[in-house]
């Protein structure tokens, strides 16, 4: 299940980063991670590659950081999972356990172990990659540095100072504005990324551990469909596994944040200042007033209506129209108005 | 009325767009704009240009977009007018109607149809275009890129990775701070604008017409008077039509969003993380607190406070104190505190 | 007291600013500010620098803005202050007051009559001044500016377009994200500064005086320490006159405000578009969820949790947990919300 979904993913992966080895075995994962499992039998298995419990496959290991993913982890193909003890009885017996306290530092130490940025030799003077492939009919301004692998489309217009890293690729007839940064991203047709947005940078993740903040390496990217706008120095990180995912025809106004993992549906558009953090998903045509937030791993249905300056902390159903922090129906955010203004004239 | 000040404005514009058309006929609009009018006799009558509501002569043509604009159309000079057909009824017998379900669809086409951006040349390897006009005080840092016609005036400093764009203007003993961008812009004397703001760039319009999102070309510039400091990251878009304008004296922190059209008056300052909404106009000498939001289409009075994370969504008047999410004023929200304490210790 | 630590801190001081004059006279400083004395005897009195109620010695002066700070004052060891006439029966003896109505006004202007900026002469053609320390293992890409005395240290990274003015320290194993800016800043090993942030510029300091909004230089630093992250967007301000301290192992995330004069303590947490006004402290192991707000001359003690889109505008105790705007203990921002909802369903 969902194996070319996940090999094109791979495909884009590859582009920034490289694996330092072809698999692991258990044994390798159990001392890297000071774990164990359940059995010595297991020691010699071979663990190709980590991923999400929705996309791993059975030579690929995965991670169950909380209760409420077991259910997700019963329908996963995944061959391993990382998991803390507690959650032991309830893995099914298709799933090799790697049992640790800590699953998601667990994680973050096999990431590490598995893979490495690909590392760059910087373009010089020109600040064109010779390995770069330019369209004939796109523009590059002065003063842009352009990495390694770059692909740019035709009649793409790169204003000054904008920077593109090493493998990306950006689509035809876009404008990538002035002193704007893209990296670790896709870009596909006619699509616009203003003055000083940020595209691929690491999301914000860490994991404490005896009371130090360790980094968990990031290894997604940003996958922009056509027609995208991002608004002036906007913020977009790429995923943690997965990739950040916006989709076509999605607008997105100045210094907006989009955590990593998040997914944006066709249509959707975002006013200024407002920030949508880790893993959740927006649906079609929402539309979000601006100063909003949506707090993490949250789903927002479509045609969803987020009034301006709102903080939304719980699942949104499709057509619904919201308010208020923390939001709540429009309605019920309009009658709460009114009763404090009674509440205020009464003696 | 108004002409001298909308010929100003008209020169502003021309250092940034071009005209493709002198003037279209009725003819050729309702071609464009799949619009019907009144009266076949109008259909050679010639459209010199398009103009706000406030700013339109009788050679120009304009739009109303909803029943609130009726009263200023009835003050207006324009000649011609976008206006759907309910409004019919009331425009006056001097004004020639386009007549058409969505207005502000019919004006993107209209605008896009009359104008384009100057095309640029860019600089080249020293990106110091050769027609730039630059004082021999002025301090110009490596890394910079000054575009075509940009004027910059005595004792002004341009700091590393400093980008202006064709066109633009900066006063005397300006700064511009490093990886700032300058776009679209008129910036007058004495004026910081610090690492890494934004000014100029296209304002957030989109026009949504069948489900898809067309975007509005967005003709108007940015002028900021004398004095003025923007900070670090902070963005101000340029204006639809007219220009997005920033009084003398106006103090402006980072990371701060300031929409298009927005009117900022004299000596005001406006701290960090605030953002104003599209077509606000804030008076004199107002005093806005950090992570504040102003909604759009709002008019706030002279000398008015607002307290830190309020959420504007009124109009306000002179000297007026407000406060909170609706902001309101700040002796209510003080009361409405302090009846929500008392609920709560009330069993 | 204190003198070795301000003796380091005006060490980092000299990196970026020179005094212009080794000492003033009070009677200089009196025509200076307009200000008066108690006595005349006083007049040839030498006042060798300017400095922080807490930190001033017996040959600075300090001053104090309200009263507030008069009990400070009393266990400083100060040998001048200016101060408001009806503060003034409330200084100790060994204090020499200088008299004047608007204190922050007559600060500004001894500041920028003892201090300028070091002038630069910009680098020229390739960007990296000749007096720049760069280790060998340092990688530093095409189109960055690095400035006069800058150091840079083992194996760090600086990505294209960043740019670091003249007297900046860099440690080992630091990343520098794409066309982030370091200015006035120390910063230590092992940190990641990402795409676009701003580190350094002036703080939003401005002082009314009759109308006109003057701009009080800035002149202290930012020390960040080791393993600090700061994400792609944010600005951190360095300080007014001591310094912006960003401690170890503190993780900022992007579009994050921090305002001159603020101290974050150790493995401090703050997610993304949150702001921290001037001159709060925040202290040890703090998480600050997305778009929250601290207002300015907080003291947030340690192990302090705030909830996303709080509005923090009180001191809070060590380990203590809010939520709401304004914040209060997250238990009664819970039992407020159930309470308002009781009275929704109310008839």
């Amino acid at each position: 299940m969902n194996d070319s979904k996940n090999a094109s993913h791979n495909i884009v992966r590859n582009r920034f980063f490289e694996k330092k080895h072809n698999f692991l075995t258990v044994k390798n994962i159990l001392q890297i991670t000071e774990s164990s499992t359940i059995s010595e039998e297991f020691d010699s298995l071979e663990v190709s590659d980590i991923a999400t419990v929705k996309n791993a496959n059975e030579r690929e290991i995965t991670f169950v950081n909380s209760g409420q993913y077991l259910k997700e982890l019963q329908n996963s193909n995944a061959g391993f999972c990382i998991i803390s003890p507690e959650f032991l009885p309830k893995i099914s017996s298709n799933v090799i356990p790697i049992i640790n306290r800590n699953p998601y530092f667990a994680y973050s130490k096999i990431v590490n172990h598995f893979y490495r940025e690909r590392s760059t030799d910087f373009a010089g003077f020109t600040s064109i990659h010779r390995s770069a492939e330019i369209a004939d009919s796109a523009k590059i301004a002065p003063n842009c540095y352009i990495g390694r692998n770059v692909k740019i489309g035709n009649n793409s217009k790169i204003m000054p100072g904008a920077i593109i890293l090493d493998g990306c690729e950006i689509g035809d007839n876009c404008f990538i504005g002035c002193n704007a940064v893209i990296s670790f991203s896709i870009i596909g047709n006619n699509c616009e990324i203003f003055n000083g947005a940020k595209i691929g940078q690491d999301g914000f993740g860490f994991v404490n551990n005896q009371g130090i903040n360790h980094k968990i390496m990031q290894i997604g990217s940003v996958i922009i469909k056509d027609n995208v706008t991002v608004g002036a120095n906007s913020c977009i990180d790429r995923g943690a596994i997965d990739d950040t995912i916006i989709e076509e025809q999605v607008k997105i106004d100045n210094l907006v944040q989009i955590a990593h993992n998040v997914k944006i549906g066709r249509g959707t558009v975002i006013a200024g200042c407002s920030a949508i953090a880790g893993s959740s998903e927006i649906g079609q045509f929402v539309q979000i007033g601006g100063s909003s937030n949506v707090a993490g791993h949250l789903k927002i249905g479509n045609f969803v209506k987020i009034a301006g300056m709102s903080g939304v902390i719980r699942d949104i159903k499709d057509n619904d129209i919201v308010a208020g922090i923390p939001a709540m129906k429009i309605r019920d955010f309009h009658r709460i108005n009114i009763k404090l203004t009674k509440l205020l004239n009464k003696q």
